[in-house]
């Protein structure tokens, strides 16, 4: 069957990626066995590293530093050349000189999250005690623990309060764990497409990611490498399922209908006849290329775990309580994954803690997705946003 | 690990599904090489079988008969006990006694679909030239495929007008396609929760399903059989994909929420902490001891290419051109995988063809699932709906 080839590629870079885990092509800030990295599971992690990248210059007084948190399947290289794919950085439409996020105007960081595999510690990099992969011996992460370890980034940096705080879906949801763990050190928060806690649906489309993982043969209960193995078809499966989470069905409609693949007439086989079949296994076998099956599981889990309010006797609005952040909530009409009556109760509980707060509901019809994409008016609103920010904080316009 | 456990039941009744898809426990009707059935893949099948079950008695004018059409995963067995789970029929809310498909009063034909795993020719069969089950050498079948079988069932049984053909999602598919290919045959049509095409976002979710399938090596390219294996962690897989699409995120919300699982806090794992983690795990462990994964690739595919107005130039209201057929088209509002928008679309056409068409719009948050649960406003519709069919019929009251 040349099905299964199509999600099964044979260009899979595994020692490239294994390389990127405990070596990668970024910056990396290490902690020694002295700075534990202190989880919610309750465990010690140390010795640990993180992997960022900067852009832009921080400026004297060390007021023009803005964080960029990843997404579920991002990492640190928003706007260079990937190190394994060869593409350009996830978020280049966002980030550069005179876009929002102006590097000539702002001191960008983005860090890989903890958990991740593109050198920042987690299930890929190699667990000192071992000398092998730490796979299913890594400890769970939460979205807490991400943010933890991206403050102990900023302190090494020497910076102690962020201009702004973005982004995007998980980056969202460190973002606003940044202002409710550490209100004092974001000066303005810009939450995307996000929500402050995961509904049942979503975790029902992580476990099953997670389940195809886990049911792949090659997967070997997290040991593939010790079998030179990747649970490419898991993954893959897995990815596959997060894409049609990431688009709306008017997006799917327009983009692909039920238009065929290079022919008029149906093969009457399983080939992919369908266009939208094609891309999705093109999204599924890209993807194993340069994201590993373990990291996929902690970080699925990490976000499974979060609801800010938890903490705080179910009361969201007690978890921003005396807030002086100045926060705008982002989010998409059509974004189903996150829709944006998640992003309302959100206003309404900052609202409710006199929280400084505009919300944008931006009208589109591409789903979560947008975040990603060329849309005029988000960017509109995230460089004014930025840019008042900048003013309150004494920035001259221009760097 | 234990999750691998939880999908990969080792309890799969493969002798039983292997005898059930070639002597089933029903009434079977034989159709030989002189009868065979055309195809639209250009391939004539023959011999070929059509297992199905009758309830109540049909009457002396054959007015009475009512043929129901199962969904993707269902079967013939309605209202009486399956044969393989020992579980009662799968709607048997809808159909007894006293009921809105009153066996007391009607004559109720459930048939297994062409391509099934129950006792009608499909995948799992022996084919008769091999000795083997057909695997992927059986052909490609259609929803119209299924309907032009069950015409010759219904020839078979000497009816000639069905008092009328009811069903949900691939089961309402079929439903209008008897409307639309044998306009005559059809008093009435009550077709439910579907749509006359499968959106891009429905073909995304089957593709989904169908990679899961085909990358279990226990798959073996359709011959597992050969192989004594099944591949029930992918099949196991794409069940759990459907059920996500079956319920609303609302359901999803008031049956689970975040609700943890015989625990307080989280266990920091894998485990399925969360209820619907659970939940997942057993609708997809239960749904493999029943189910044939060839089967499953088969019938998502005869969905995919399903598109009434695609034989009519495109336009719906072409394929119900005069029909005297009356309808009752029933939606629910919270359906997401066939939005109640596609049976206004459908309502529409059928309006611009001049048909006798009642809409129901069913406001509920139980999503697709809603047509096998107990929704009395749906009951109550489609009650009233068959009485009022049967009386114009000339159908005693009561029998």
């Amino acid at each position: 069957m040349t099905e299964l080839k199509s999600i099964a590629s044979p260009a899979i870079q595994m020692e490239d990626r294994a390389h990127e885990a405990d070596h990668p092509s970024s910056l990396v800030a290490k902690f020694g066995t002295e700075q534990p990295l202190k989880l919610d599971c309750g465990v010690d992690l140390a010795p640990f590293q993180i992997a960022y990248q900067t852009y832009g210059e921080l400026n004297a007084d060390r007021s023009n530093a803005i964080l960029i948190c990843h997404a579920l399947t991002g990492d640190q290289h928003v706007f260079n050349t990937h190190p394994i794919t060869g593409k350009p950085g996830w978020w280049d439409t966002m980030v550069g000189p005179g876009l929002p996020l102006d590097t000539s105007q702002y001191f960008i960081i983005c860090s890989n999250v903890i958990g991740g595999c593109m050198g920042s510690t987690g299930p890929a990099s190699t667990n000192p005690a071992t000398g092998k992969p730490w796979g299913l011996d890594f400890p769970i992460i939460t979205i807490p623990d991400m943010v933890r370890a991206q403050a102990m980034l900023i302190d090494r940096l020497g910076i102690t309060t962020l201009l702004s705080v973005v982004g995007g879906s998980m980056g969202g949801m460190q973002v606003l764990q940044w202002t409710a763990a550490y209100p004092d050190r974001v000066f303005s928060a810009l939450p995307i497409a996000c929500a402050t806690r995961h509904s049942a649906q979503n975790i029902a489309f992580h476990e099953l990611g997670r389940q195809a993982i886990m049911a792949d043969p090659d997967w070997h209960g997290g040991r593939y490498v010790d079998h030179g193995s990747h649970p490419h078809r898991g993954l893959a499966v897995a990815r596959m399922a997060g894409h049609i989470t990431y688009l709306s069905d008017a997006a799917l409609h327009r983009k692909f209908g039920r238009r065929m693949q290079d022919r008029d007439l149906p093969t009457f086989s399983f080939d992919a006849d369908f266009q939208v079949e094609s891309y999705l296994r093109y999204q599924g076998s890209s993807f194993v290329e340069r994201f590993d099956a373990n990291s996929y599981l902690y970080l699925t889990r990490a976000m499974d775990y979060f609801d800010i309010a938890a903490d705080h006797g179910d009361v969201l609005a007690k978890a921003f309580k005396g807030i002086k952040t100045r926060f705008c909530v982002v989010s998409f009409t059509s974004d189903w994954l996150f829709p944006t009556s998640e992003s309302r109760a959100l206003v309404h509980a900052l609202n409710a803690s006199s929280a400084r707060v505009s919300f944008a509901e931006i009208e589109t019809d591409r789903g979560h997705d947008a975040f990603l994409l060329d849309v005029p008016e988000f960017f509109d609103i995230a460089r004014g946003f930025l840019q008042s920010a900048g003013r309150a904080r004494g920035l001259k316009s221009g760097g």
